[in-house]
């Protein structure tokens, strides 16, 4: 395995989308929200050990968070383990990761990936950030990995291409468009050179750095001047100190819109970024009728069709003349909302927590 | 107080109706079901303290029953608990109470009710209840409670009566009708002379012995035989080897619509036998919107209407897009139906218990 590979899993959001089941104290990467055995974070990582070393694998995520990592990837060290004193979206999350890992090896690759994604077809993946690897290795490039769109899905970001390339495979990037309205997603898939988002990342050390340099100079500042700290006992309370003035800003739009060295990958791997409870029912286990059931012994649906059932092991749910809701129940909280308004989730948790304050966020 | 007015509350039923609040275990009777801050035996002693002497007031229910009767109704002796070892129907639970009142006392006037009715106006029904004693010391007759019917109702019997009276209160009765049509209901209505049986009695010790003597003699010799037995430490062990020879039949059936000295008296007291959702429902504080929620603290809906919410204290609920359904929740077991579905939750709990066992009944 090439030593120089390196990964970074982005796990500090909240997964406020997927309350109750997801909570700011546990949020979505933490849960096995598709009752596989194993939970989202667990997966990305064991995808990795395929093609990093074990000791190259690191985790960024909200300082709250350091106990469930430990105990859920038992395998991997405290150095290893990076957390953020505050939510500041992914750019500083990727600096930080970066800037450690240059540190560490001038010559290393990288992948950044969230960790609350789902990936099916793992060998094509694998493939597919091989691929990368290399081409990163050779290239003063920016890559992201774009998946090719099979609906106009509104929550996605999309990335227009070209046809200039590296090796035929990777494409520069024309634009970047997030959720774009449903008739302009149309568009995009009829035109054929547009793919989706998967806000997964492969790049050098040398080229992220660079173009931090260029395009978020404050932040390269911060990090830049955290080098003697990195892989020392005194990093992590000399980063949570400055971690505070990062800027709180995306990846995406902080360097990969404003580069001009951004290539897309179209890939395919069986992807979804689990972003809604319409996902998750997308590609649960369905019986005839349409009802998606976890866990599936204690549920019993009468006259129900294309509900979605996520309850507590062991708990008996019955249900009668439901047709496309959502039944969830996770820490004393049950929600029961019809599918196609689970947008509304992110104000019923707004609404919650200004009735009762953060207890059942 | 009349030391010759007796009650019997019958509390010996499992109320599946109201699964999963009531359990074969915990049933409705002892179950706050309206959340009023006391169970529905609680309200039915209570009321009848006021016109009967507290020794006098008798409860006869299942053996299982006894240990929450005697937590409940902790004024009551061991001697005023009358224990079935199996379900009989209401017939033998009547006589077992008649027969040892008679023992005690030859004057004795019972009043026979239900423990899990509710009754909203206490003064109109004690008057009801002291008008019946007296009638009932005074002649050989079976007196029975008829609520004016207010809607067709297809749940209830019905009760034709008469203009041959005792005193121009209480008319001779024509005809028992068990759960009509809603056809039939609506024509008994318009015609004026009928009326729902509430299930509630007024006799006196010596009018239903005879009475049993007469229309159900196997019984009456079951009862008869232990007059030895009652209100002595034998009478337990000596009631509960007889009783499994008892006919399993109603006291409507088994005598009332059989005896032509049975008698009506028209009352009005706010009376429901809280029989379905349907009739809790209809007696809740409903929010302008029609949902009604018990307990209403942390429950929040969301374009939802005339929904019927029971889920246990401190558990949050968020519901979005639901009409006309019920969400009920206790002991780990969750229902949502529509209200008008109702029906079919014995149904539902047949089905349970083919798959599950007793376990969640």
């Amino acid at each position: 395995m090439n030593k120089n590979y390196y990964a970074i899993i982005m796990a500090g959001g909240i997964g406020s989308r997927f309350w109750p089941i997801s909570r700011t104290s546990y949020p979505k990467q933490f849960i096995d929200i598709l009752g596989t055995g194993k939970t989202l974070i667990q997966n990305t990582y064991e995808r990795f050990l395929t093609v990093c070393p074990k000791e190259n694998i690191f985790v960024v995520t909200n300082e709250i968070y350091t106990d469930i990592v430990k105990a859920q990837l038992p395998d991997i060290t405290d150095n290893q383990i990076l957390t953020e004193p505050v939510m500041r979206n992914t750019a500083p999350c990727v600096a930080y990761g970066s800037f450690k890992i240059e540190s560490l090896n001038r010559d290393a690759v990288i992948v950044v990936a969230p960790s609350d994604h789902l990936i099916l077809n793992e060998k094509a993946f694998i493939e597919t950030i091989e691929k990368s690897f290399t081409a990163a290795a050779e290239n003063d490039c920016l890559i992201t990995l774009g998946i090719k769109p099979s609906r106009p899905d509104t929550g996605y970001g999309y990335i227009q291409y070209t046809d200039e390339s590296i090796n035929s495979d990777f494409h520069k990037v024309k634009t970047f468009t997030e959720k774009p309205t449903v008739e302009i997603a149309k568009t995009f898939i009829q035109s054929g050179d547009f793919l989706w988002n998967a806000g997964i990342f492969v790049w050098s050390a040398k080229a992220i750095v660079k173009a931090f340099g260029s395009h978020l100079p404050d932040m390269n500042e911060i990090f830049a001047e955290a080098r003697q700290f990195y892989n020392t006992p005194e990093e992590k309370s000399h980063i949570h100190q400055t971690y505070l003035q990062c800027t709180n800003i995306s990846i995406d739009y902080g360097i990969m819109e404003k580069a001009d060295n951004v290539f897309v990958l179209p890939a395919e791997f069986g992807w979804s970024d689990l972003g809604t409870w319409a996902s998750i029912y997308e590609l649960a286990d369905k019986d005839y009728v349409g009802n998606a059931v976890i866990p599936s012994d204690k549920v019993i649906m009468y006259d129900s069709s294309n509900c979605m059932v996520n309850v507590p092991e062991g708990k008996l749910v019955i249900i009668q003349g439901l047709h496309d809701f959502i039944v969830v129940e996770s820490n004393n909280t049950l929600l029961i909302s019809p599918r196609d308004k689970e947008q509304s989730v992110k104000k019923i948790v707004a609404d919650v927590k200004q009735q009762f304050g953060t207890k059942y966020i």
